[in-house]
């Protein structure tokens, strides 16, 4: 079994969450690694869950259906649609060959298989929400996933260097450049949103950024016209969730409040109700609680990294904190 | 909707055969669009059908994946599997899903999905077979598709043009090279046959062979010793339905007869109950009659090409046909 290939993990009792409650509305935003984490999790608490990934992928397998084919890079839609998927054995094969990536000496090496589907649908339907749905139904997804954007996006950086900015553009340069992302913007600056995004997050009870990429996987949905106006004026509550670990060429020596810092410069006036973050890794909680008031927000610390001491969510431990915050026994 | 994406034609009432009546055990053998032909009949009249595909296909996006990736072309099992597909809304998707190619200026210009989709699954599971039953699952497919063998065939044919005789190796080059074939071998010569064939030929109550590329799709299936072998020994009845045109650069000019005279000199002790016929196409009724007896068996003549007039096969009426034949009203 693939290690990403299920949301839910060893801990998992099979068939708990076949018929999960209905819970609180909740759009979980983000990109890669870190919106699989949290989807984990939120896929354990809650039967009305929306994924909203980015769609700024350059490198890779996602990289190169975008330039040969013209299409949305699917690479993050695939990941979270993989995080959401059922845990019967229909669910779970299914989820095997959509991660799965040819290996070969040839032209298909390092392409996954999820990737060749979703463009597949999307050549087919020309439509790419209807597109997700299909292998969303075809996983058993415990939860729809949508893209940030109807048109694929590039990132461009400003990075800091020994006192020197330069500007860089694409998520692969963004990570290989060495030094601290000061900010992004999105190419093209305005970009459509998509809809379903759009109204997802207009009818949310809770909006959830993060963990992941900062300034790839994270902010970039605030640049997003549509879907930065959605933010701000949604009844929804919004939540952060910070990162377990810096990231290297990123957030280098990042402090948790710093990347709320930058989460303001990105957007100014948007209210943030919560902050979640590992106890284990804030070293001056004060300085984080009033970052997090600086936003309107109250600030949580809890134990939610796995236990294996690396830096990564735990689902269950991360699923649980989430409940009671939604619940507002936390 | 793709031309071929789904066995059921306009013609077809929907649902009409959404729990089709068990009936004869019916294996056929082929490939290409020879066998979609007999499948899209066979599916009308029982439950129990088995689809046997020739695994020798080294052009196209099979062939590209059996170089690149060392595994059976699939091209003609997952043609199989289209015809084969459920005929509701989620069958016929994932079949044009399926039967879905790429168009580009690159690397995976001319690649089926379903292609990738099933050597994605082998690579999973380590076993064709059950990677072919999980795309059956997926398409609804009503009837198994095996492959004729356990690893990738080439035809070598000899062919005869203005008296000359060259020998010509794989697929393609027996499709491309002019003149007439006079007979054909596998390499390597004696390849496992998948054990689930040998055993539904075996279990059979009737073994159709045809129609199709008569050298590189019908007649490989005897050169694979095991499947000769069962072929020869099973107890079902064995039924030849004959093309409705000769094939450019492979029959050119061969009579009805003619491909018989060919089968035999390739299975001499192969005994066949039945050669079925389409009327219009036969010009010597009594030689091809003389042929069928020669073989053990008789010839049905009867209407069942395409009412435009081209070479093909119409679904319900060689349907209806068969059906008279498994029933012995005909």
């Amino acid at each position: 079994m693939n290690e990403l290939a299920c949301g839910l993990g060893e801990s998992a009792v099979p068939g708990e969450f076949a018929s999960p409650p209905r819970g609180p509305k909740v759009v979980a935003l983000g990109g890669g690694h870190g919106l699989y984490a949290s989807l984990s999790a939120l896929r354990r608490v809650t039967g009305d869950l929306t994924a909203i990934a980015t769609v700024a992928d350059d490198g890779g397998s996602s990289g190169r259906l975008r330039r040969e084919l013209g299409v949305l890079p699917p690479g993050d839609l695939r990941m979270a649609l993989a995080a959401l998927c059922g845990d019967d054995e229909w669910g779970e094969t299914w989820t095997e060959v959509v991660q799965h990536r040819f290996r070969s000496e040839g032209e298909l090496h390092g392409h996954a298989v999820g990737n060749l589907l979703i463009v597949a649908l999307w050549e087919l339907l020309d439509d790419p929400v209807k597109g997700l749905d299909w292998v969303g139904r075809l996983l058993g997804a415990h939860g729809r996933v949508l893209p940030m954007a109807s048109v694929p996006l590039d990132i461009e950086a400003e990075v800091e260097l020994d006192g020197v900015i330069s500007v860089v553009r694409g998520q692969v340069a963004c990570a290989l450049t060495p030094g601290r992302v000061q900010a992004i913007s999105l190419v093209p600056p305005d970009p459509p949103a998509c809809p379903e995004a759009v109204e997802a997050i207009e009818e949310a009870d809770w909006v959830v950024f993060g963990p992941g990429s900062w300034f790839t996987s994270v902010l970039p949905h605030l640049k997003v016209p549509e879907l930065a106006r959605a933010l701000h004026s949604t009844s929804a509550r919004r939540m952060v969730v910070l990162n377990l670990a810096p990231q290297p060429g990123e957030t280098d020596g990042f402090s948790p409040e710093k990347h709320l810092e930058v989460l303001r410069e990105h957007a100014p006036s948007l209210l943030v109700d919560a902050v979640l973050a590992d106890q284990s890794v804030v070293d001056d909680p004060r300085a984080l609680e009033k970052a997090a008031v600086s936003l309107g927000g109250r600030l949580i610390l809890a134990d939610v990294a796995a236990s294996d001491g690396s830096p990564r969510h735990d689902g269950p431990r991360l699923a649980a904190v989430l409940d009671e915050i939604f619940h507002e026994k936390r």
